[in-house]
């Protein structure tokens, strides 16, 4: 179709809109009357020989002129498009792949082929949130058999670059979370490295929790490294601790999990497919994942653990990983920080072996630290741990966290937010419950993780006794409004820990 | 929270987003920073005592002031705000009814007061995008329950405004639908109300088909009346033909449909729950619903139908509707034209009893309102389609038909498309069976129903003989791309026809 006399010129309105590509044009402008678009549809948008998909807003107003054209922030970065540039809008050819979610929700399996184009219509940006919510949605629960995970994890992969490195052992981990506080990586990566293995590590940004990994270490160094910059830091120090968004391995991912995070709704096999596909592309050989168990934990049951752990190695091992899964108890928070920069506090403690830290992160980051050292030949089967102690006690392991620090642009000690809230107990007893989710979502009211110091320190472990007026969990927020926001559902919910009177 | 100081001045910015609501501030103003908000959360926004739930979009350009902000179109219109008045913007609570979709999600059953709070939140905006794709999603296949579906319509009910009129006996009509060109409304609803019975016929406007009924008469006559004027038509004409989603009867159902039609996902629940609620909430007590079944239609079996019939018509009971559910023939298009005016153009043949209309979709409109006249004691069991007949042939159905265009605004002739293109056979022999879903997307890709002239005029109907070169379909389109598009797609798609050779 001749295009030629269908050109734009773009202007920036600076419009913000997240993870959206928008793009914005004045109602009956040459374009518009030709193609005979609708506002709200998806469009195709080429400049400077590349493309994105993105969805069309119609202006009435004089902030655009009738040859003029608007893009979203993320639409400008994705284009490289500068003000001046000239744009062309097409329509969007039926996205094809979408029978397959379709078949899905009736109840019909995705072949290896529909994965792959799905994941590929994904990347290329054709699928809108309302499609990505469907497909999630049909995915979740127990819906994708183990054939179908697998083709999903290696859709991911394929349609993502991989990394590789000369060594025959490249270690990697990953929590599978819902436990508050549980930020292991940052000593665990460090441990590792500092005994010499390669461990190039990327972490995610929070899901649906206070805080992802990415968010906790970002409050003391940058993360957002570049693949080539990775490579660097990687081959120069044994790890780093870099957000997977920022170098875009298995992308497809990504976009999965910004439509899930509002969802609040953790699917299975799509996390399995993530994982897996996440270390695939990062070059991963050896992997061992932490499975905490709990009753409001994420994997609430023995059953569900153990049919994870078959499925993380059937798939692991189908994809080319050799995974070991631990288990461990998820009963309560780990550490007493929830939130970026409380987090972060429990685990520069940790590193530095001040006296009180949390004896429960720091003995659980070692029990990690000396499975990968097992399985990477450093240590004898059995004598893990100890290694793992003794570099974390002789200070090695906090000399190569601030090397990777200072490696990813500089160490910075995390921030405190200046409101501050206790929730204190109503009655004397013994701690005997916790419930994780709700006490998360305090963390969330309070402004954790878009802002950096908001959050919780928890004091209330399980078995502990307390007095009457004994602050349980401190809350911390940068506002004084979603201070309230947070105390009010905190107040709501007196039970998220719960104690029996003496 | 003291909102006093964190007023911001409205200015429009004409940005047109559809159904989205949409608010717009300037990064770091007053409320963005007493606040704490992200863009592209959701957030309250209030204006001279009303309040939507709107996305929030930051700006960083001089197209807004600091003390400014603007909305999106539709979210002017709901507020009923106007340039100069001043918004608060405040925090959402966190939407607990989501926590009944993940239950579905995960296989429970969504309780009567889990559909209440579902539809109150969409109702009131709270559900983004996102979350009704999910819960469409979720509820898709046969998820829900006949219960369950009880519970779904009775929300839905409740959750909007009920029609009241003074007679025992309010008729009412349903296709649904799934075979191009199945228009009986307005031949249905003009015959039944010149036999003097009452009939308030709101239609909706297409989902995931080329036109819907309220598409259709839009193009002879205005759509859009409020309740009000919708009263006034029925009292003096006995009918009426408006668009529901004018009138929001039920809706939470025009809500949930906007987000179904790109899903292009058709859910049984959903269906029947939108049905029996609009029709509750129009007021009607007796109503024929038409099923046509066939291989390409919505309804495929025997079994599917038979299923329907029993769901709606014992939901129906349960919510006060004495249900007929009829079953046709659905292995073809209807009538001759498919897009929202040459739909209009077979209806006007058939009203003015002109010489070759398309006889097979006058038949089914007399079938209809022959059951509708006997449901409603206008004539004896076995006598309705004979006075149908008589009121059509008559001339008093058209007579009435202009009456209620002329109550409705004034009628006017459907337009024509300027491009057209035909699709001839290839090679001689009988026409045994139509792709009827993909002749469907022949016509939205020709601009159907955005475009009201463009669609498709069918002539191959099953079983006629063709020669080689003799026109199966004609497209009509309104820009030449929209043509080319159809015309790639009907290409690559040459059983869309299937002829067996002689």
């Amino acid at each position: 179709m001749d295009s030629m006399t269908n050109k734009l010129k773009l202007i920036r309105l600076g419009l913000d809109t997240k993870y959206e590509f928008m793009v914005y044009i004045h109602a009956g402008c040459s374009i518009d009357k030709s193609e005979g678009f609708e506002t709200y549809t998806q469009v195709v948008v080429s400049c400077n020989n590349k493309s994105i998909v993105a969805t069309l807003t119609i202006v009435t107003s004089d902030i655009l002129k009738m040859n003029q054209a608007s893009l979203s922030e993320i639409a400008w970065q994705r284009l490289g498009a500068n003000e001046g540039d000239e744009i062309t809008i097409t329509h969007l050819s039926p996205v094809t792949s979408l029978r397959y979610v379709r078949a899905k929700i009736y109840g019909n399996t995705i072949s290896s082929q529909g994965f792959d184009e799905i994941m590929t219509d994904i990347v290329a940006g054709r699928y809108s949130n309302i499609h990505l919510a469907s497909f999630i949605t049909a995915c979740a629960k127990e819906n994708l058999s183990i054939t179908e995970t697998t083709d999903l994890t290696n859709a991911m992969i394929r349609t993502g670059e991989i990394l590789h490195w000369d060594h025959p052992f490249i270690m990697d981990k990953h929590s599978v979370g819902g436990i508050p506080g549980n930020r292991t990586t940052p000593i665990v990566v460090t441990i590792v490295a500092a005994a010499g293995l390669m461990i190039p590590k990327t972490s995610s940004r929070a899901i649906t929790s206070p805080s992802g990994t990415a968010d906790t270490i970002e409050t003391m160094t940058s993360v957002t490294i570049n693949i080539n910059k990775m490579r660097e830091i990687v081959n120069k120090e044994g790890g780093c601790f870099v957000w997977g968004g920022a170098i875009g391995l298995s992308p497809g991912d990504d976009i999965i999990i910004r439509v899930e995070r509002p969802l609040d709704l953790d699917s299975e096999s799509q996390m399995i497919a993530s994982v897996l596909a996440k270390k695939v592309s990062a070059g991963a050989t050896h992997v061992v994942i932490d499975i905490p168990v709990g009753p409001t934990a994420k994997i609430r049951t023995d059953q569900t653990f153990l049919r994870l752990k078959e499925y993380f190695s059937i798939i692991g091992k189908t994809v080319g990983l050799n995974v070991m899964v631990l288990k461990f108890d998820g009963i309560q928070p780990l550490g007493i920080g929830i939130g970026p920069a409380l987090e972060a506090k429990d685990i520069l403690a940790i590193l530095r072996n001040e006296i009180n830290v949390p004896s429960d992160l720091k003995n659980k980051a070692i029990d990690i630290a000396g499975a990968i050292l097992e399985l990477g030949k450093k240590s004898p089967l059995g004598k893990g741990k100890e290694l793992a102690k003794q570099i974390l006690d002789s200070g090695a392991a906090y000399k190569k966290f601030i090397a990777i620090c200072e490696a990813q642009g500089g160490f910075r000690e995390p921030t405190s937010a200046p409101y501050i809230y206790d929730i204190n107990a109503t009655h004397a007893g013994l701690v005997t419950s916790i419930d994780n989710r709700n006490l998360a979502m305090v963390a969330k009211l309070a402004g954790a993780p878009h802002d950096p110091a908001a959050g919780i320190e928890f004091f209330a472990k399980i078995n502990t006794p307390v007095d009457v007026g004994q602050t349980m969990y401190r809350i911390h927020a940068q506002t004084k409004d979603e201070l309230e926001y947070a105390m009010a559902f905190a107040r709501s919910m007196p039970n998220i820990v719960n104690i029996i009177r003496d």
